[in-house]
Formats: C-alpha cells, sequence, structure tokens
C-alpha cells in the first residue's frame, strides 16, 4: 500500500488517443452552436497569457464595453461568465435568490423549465424575481418584453431575460426595457465557441444581490467575486479568484467586435431578412412552420411542424449524411413535432437558406413516407 | 416605453473594439496557466462541431480514456468540468454533501481554505468527506497520499484530492491510494488553456451521490445529469444538458494525447529532473527554498524564500519587463513570503530554467536593495 514504491501503471496509455486528431468541417444550422468564422477561431488561437495580466485585463474591459453595447445598457456590473449559458443561468440565480423566497417563471419551452428546475432547489416561498426567455428556441417563439421590466418594478420584482438564442439577432433594449438581469451564450448569434457567457446586473439587481443575508451557494459563480475579477466594483485590485478561459475570452473578444464592426441594428435586419426569406421559401414548398403569427417568430430559430408521414429523425439523418447540415429536431416540449433550422451571425444568410431549402426538398424526396 | 418603437440605440458601438486584436507572446513560468503549445492550441482552432454530434461524443471518449490513464483509474465515472479547476472544485463538493453533513479540509494553503470556503455554505454538521490538495501551488508543497484513502474509509469518509497543480508532474494513483474524487485543470502541467476541468469518481462515491435524499444544489454541475452528458450512466442516449466547450475538448483531447505519448512515468521523470536541476541553480545563486523538506516540494511549482531586503513585487515587475517572464509573488497564506516558478508540461525544461535564473540573477542585480 506504500505506493512510492509503485513502479509501475495499471492503467496503459489508451490506443484512442496515439491516433491523429481531425475534425470534419459541417454547417451547423442547427439551434446551435454555429459555424465559428476564421477570424474568431484565429484569435482563440493566439498565445495563452496570464489571468490578471495587463492585456488580459485590457481584453476584459474590451468585452465589457462589447456586452454594454450587444445588451444596450449602461450597468457597470457587466461581465463574462466562465462557462456556457446554463452557468450564466444559474449566476443570475444563485446570487438573486435566497433559501425561503421564490421565483415566478414564464414557462412557454424548455427555458422556462430549466430555470424553474434551477430556482427550486434554493427557492420555495416569496416572488422576489421573474424570469422570461426572450428567444425560445425550442419553440421558435420570441417574447415581447416590452411594459414587463415596468410590471415587475411595481411588485418589487426584479426582471431576469434569457437572451441566449437571440440576442443579436433581435432588437433588446436592457436599459431602456429596464431588465434587471440579461444573459446570453456565445455560441450563437455571436458565433465564438461556447464556454463564455455575457451577463449585465442593474443596480436594483445589484442592491438585492449585495444585500443579502446569507451567501450565495456557489463561490465559482458569487458576484462579489465576479464583479471584483471582471473591474466592476471599483475597487484598485482585482484578486484571483478563478482563472478564466483566456484564449475563449479571445474569441468572445473579437465576436464582439464584429457585432460592433456591423452594427447592431444591421445585425437585427439581416437576421428578420434572411428568417422571412427561409419562411417564404418553406411555404413555398408546403411546409408548415409552427409558430403561425408572424411577428412571434424568432430570427434567429425556426421551428418547422414535422412533415406529417415522416419521421423526423430520418429528415434530419439524410440531410446531415448528405448535405453535411446539422438540422435538428424538437427538444423538451416540442420534441417530435417540429423540426429546428438556426440561422445565427454568419450563418445567416439567403445563400445558406438556399442550400437548406434544397436539403430539405431532397430529403422529403428520398425519404421514407407513410401512407397513413 | 414601448419599445418595438424605439429606433435608435442609447449605447454606440465601442470604439476599443474597432482597434486590431493583438497577444503578446510570454513565458509563462508562473503557477498557471502554463504556455499552451501550437498542436495542442491547433487542434482548438479546428472547425465547430455540434455538442451531442458523433465526433465530439468520439472525443469525448477518448478524452474519459485520456484522464483514466492520467488518473491511473478504471473509474467508468471520468469526464471533463466545463469550466475551470473551481468549477470541478464545487461539482466535486456539490455532488457529494448535502445541508447537514460536514466536511474536514486539511487546511495547508489557499485550496484548503477554498474548499473550506465553498463547503461551509453547505455543509453544517457531520463529516463524510475529506479533502486534501495534492500540489498546494500557494506554498509548494507536495501532500503524501498513501494511507489516507484507507484511514478514511475506516471511518465512512470519502477522500476528495485536488491535484490541480500536480497532476502529471508528480506521481498519483487514484485507484491503488483510494482516492474517492479526484480532479485536476487543464491549464498546468497539461497545457490546454483553462475551461475544461477533468474529474473522476470512485464506485463509493458515486453510491453516496446516487443515494442523496435531496438535489445537488447546482443544476449545471449535478452528476446524474453529467453522468449522461459524458456516456457514464451506461444509457443507450445521451441528453442534451448544457453545451460544452466544444472546441475546448479539441484542444484537452490532444493535451491528453501528449501526455499518453510521452507516458506518465516519462512525465513525471521530467518534472522531478528539471526541479531538482532549478533548486540547485537557486541554492548555488544563494536563494533559499521556501520548503525545506526536499521529499515535500512539489516538482511543477517552486517557492522561493522571497530575498531578503528587496520588494517582491519590484522583482516579478522587473523580470516581466526585462525578459518577457511571469513569475508569481506568493497567494493567501505565502503572500509577501515567497516567489512562485511554474515549470509545467512544456515549460518544464533545463533551458528554460537557465533562463529563469539568468533573469532573476539580473532582476537582484538591479532591483532596489535596501539596507536593513
Amino acid at each position: 500500500l506504500h505506493c512510492t514504491s509503485m513502479s509501475s501503471l495499471s492503467v496503459p496509455p489508451p490506443q484512442c488517443l496515439l491516433q491523429p486528431f481531425t475534425v470534419p468541417h459541417r454547417y451547423l444550422f442547427g439551434p446551435g452552436p454555429s459555424n465559428v468564422p476564421p477570424r474568431i477561431s484565429t484569435a482563440g488561437a493566439q498565445p495563452m497569457l496570464g489571468h490578471l495580466h495587463a492585456e488580459t485585463i485590457e481584453i476584459m474591459d474590451h468585452i465589457k464595453s462589447g456586452i454594454q453595447y450587444a445588451f444596450q445598457t449602461q450597468n457597470r456590473m457587466t461581465l463574462a461568465v466562465s462557462g456556457p449559458g446554463h452557468a450564466a443561468m444559474e449566476c443570475a440565480i444563485f446570487n438573486t435568490v435566497e433559501s425561503g423566497e421564490s421565483v415566478l417563471i414564464a414557462v412557454h419551452g424548455i427555458w422556462g423549465e430549466r430555470a424553474a428546475e434551477m430556482a427550486e432547489r434554493i427557492a420555495k416561498y416569496k416572488p422576489v424575481l421573474f424570469f422570461l426567455t426572450h428567444g425560445e428556441s425550442s419553440t421558435g417563439v420570441l417574447h415581447p418584453i416590452d411594459g414587463i421590466g415596468e410590471l415587475c418594478h411595481k411588485y418589487d420584482c426584479l426582471f431576469l431575460v434569457d437572451s441566449v438564442a437571440a440576442l443579436g439577432g433581435a432588437p433588446i433594449y436592457m436599459d431602456k426595457q429596464g431588465i434587471d438581469i440579461l444573459y446570453t451564450g456565445s455560441q450563437k448569434v455571436l458565433n465564438a465557441p461556447p464556454g463564455t457567457a455575457p451577463i449585465s446586473f442593474s443596480e436594483r439587481a445589484c442592491h438585492k444581490i449585495f444585500n443579502r443575508k446569507t451567501k450565495p451557494v456557489s463561490y465559482f459563480l458569487d458576484l462579489s467575486w465576479l464583479a471584483n475579477y471582471w473591474g466592476c466594483d471599483g475597487k484598485p485590485v482585482r484578486s484571483y479568484h478563478h482563472t478564466g478561459p483566456i484564449t475563449g475570452l479571445y474569441s468572445l473578444r473579437e465576436s464582439l467586435a464584429i457585432l460592433a464592426e456591423t452594427g447592431l441594428e444591421n445585425s437585427w435586419k439581416q437576421h428578420k431578412d434572411v428568417a422571412e426569406y427561409f419562411h417564404m421559401g418553406l411555404e413555398k414548398m408546403g411546409l408548415k412552420l409552427f409558430v403561425q403569427d408572424k411577428k412571434a417568430r424568432l430570427p434567429t430559430v425556426t421551428t418547422i411542424v414535422a412533415p406529417p408521414g415522416y419521421e423526423w429523425r430520418e429528415i434530419t439523418g439524410y440531410i446531415m449524411k448528405n448535405h453535411n447540415i446539422e438540422i435538428s429536431g424538437g427538444l423538451g416540449p416540442s420534441l417530435g413535432m417540429v423540426l429546428r433550422v438556426g440561422l445565427m451571425g454568419c450563418n445567416s444568410t439567403k445563400a445558406h437558406v438556399d442550400m437548406i431549402l434544397q436539403a430539405l426538398a431532397d430529403a422529403l424526396k428520398h425519404c421514407h413516407k407513410s401512407k397513413v
């Protein structure tokens, strides 16, 4: 049992790792992640820096400005969580809600379900937070935001919006719309790799968070630490909290730079125009859109009623195999009912729409159709 | 207040993002992150794939095998957390400990302090877990592991080891040493970017975790979900839990491949030899090692007694400015007492030692020395 004398390894080097590493190119037209353009992947391959080096801190400051622009907010408490959108969801809920408090959640798809799943672990009795998904990628619905913040504040409730699937592709104005916490992911319209999640907190949210009676359950997501790490707390020195995904931040910086160069309004218009062109093409083919109200359609992720008589998995599989294109089935409540097509950021072009329409037509021709 | 008619943006595109993005090259000889070799950064710049595509799942399976080799374990419950080492720490503690239970933590540096900080948020009364840091990077101490697992199990306590700063650079045998949970980071000896954290759970740990009375506080880090996402639960279908850091997984795959090609024992010997060569050189210069017992010295991160009469910040600043090399001061309990030099993975070479010794000699010559 004295392992200093253990000289032999009981687990040998795995053969699978001794093979060369290759990754195919694929069109990612599902609900995300989307394709990463060379400028963003090249940025992520730049030399590593320390997580608190002056240059890294400058990159983080630029990211903050980029998020403030993308979110249309002047909140000082703006940063990127070192994890996927789900980590930002927990960051929002963990910091805001104390045990014994309750949360109101608009469940109109899987994202509301998941927020409920997170909140019920810590909160039971009193409503302090209202959660709404801006772009519900499971159903393809874009939820209106206007007026809700005002209503929430009337009842001393914070307004939390998940815009993972919509941000950059549909208008949102954090400050003007009275949103207290807003977050998104890096791998959708922003076209960066998954692993960073922009988030911002209003003064009202900060007031609640920094007057908690108990510590948030998570240290990793504790806003007091994150605020200092991201230089949002006005303190002169940034302490070491955790090591952020440094090269992920390089990529996020570039993706926000591309959005700033393009202009938010141009990006919103591009997604709207391309989505409408796509929807027209689908209807011409005889396919039905799952969301009938045009205004309620999410411009980033389109849900198509699963073509009757077909097995949806056969369609997505056929398109992947023969066209090298990912499109996806439903998720959660929409499973089996829809096909989902995401056209986000650099993927949102009419040329891509034409590719998808052709692939769908080909699939409907070749996939097995039941006679029922 | 009706924002559908808001046509103007109140936050303009930030000028800082319109500048070109550049990152300097720097020798990262602090306690981490370490430099990323081209093979690993190139892997991370490969085309994006979907998080549940067959190729991604195969990459995840290869990563599991690579972690099993690096940890010397046959645990089925082996995966990488989608976050930094701190997320793995919380994954270990959140899943294992229920409210009302208590945790025993060996505090011999900052990592023990942080684990205590995390555990006290959820646990109060009964010891079910013993936490030990294998390589305490704040003090430069390598803690012996032998015999502790046996002792823990005698008292029906799980044995949790943090090997973020040591894994791959110092021997550890998860199965033979009776370790129930072991985790590390990607950005130390493995030389991958930060953002993924290998972790493994023994059968004993899984038994405790999957017989909890309450859900873990975190959904993002809930092992029942992670086990399914990583194909560790034997179920035929992997559900969507969260979007993993796909390109981060590419890099992690390559870093584990390099370790498998090098061989664990060669890697351990390399770090030991280079550290000893470094320590000899330091002593020749008249510098003192902070850890006097040679056997207790961490081969990946060396702590040097802060040279008397100097301001340590002036030394690290001088070396960064004039030699483009990062070395670091103390952290937590060792702040102000030591200089810390990390030589991990591809950075662990005698040529780098010579560079550092030269830089240190130069700094001691040029930095201000008080006469006291």
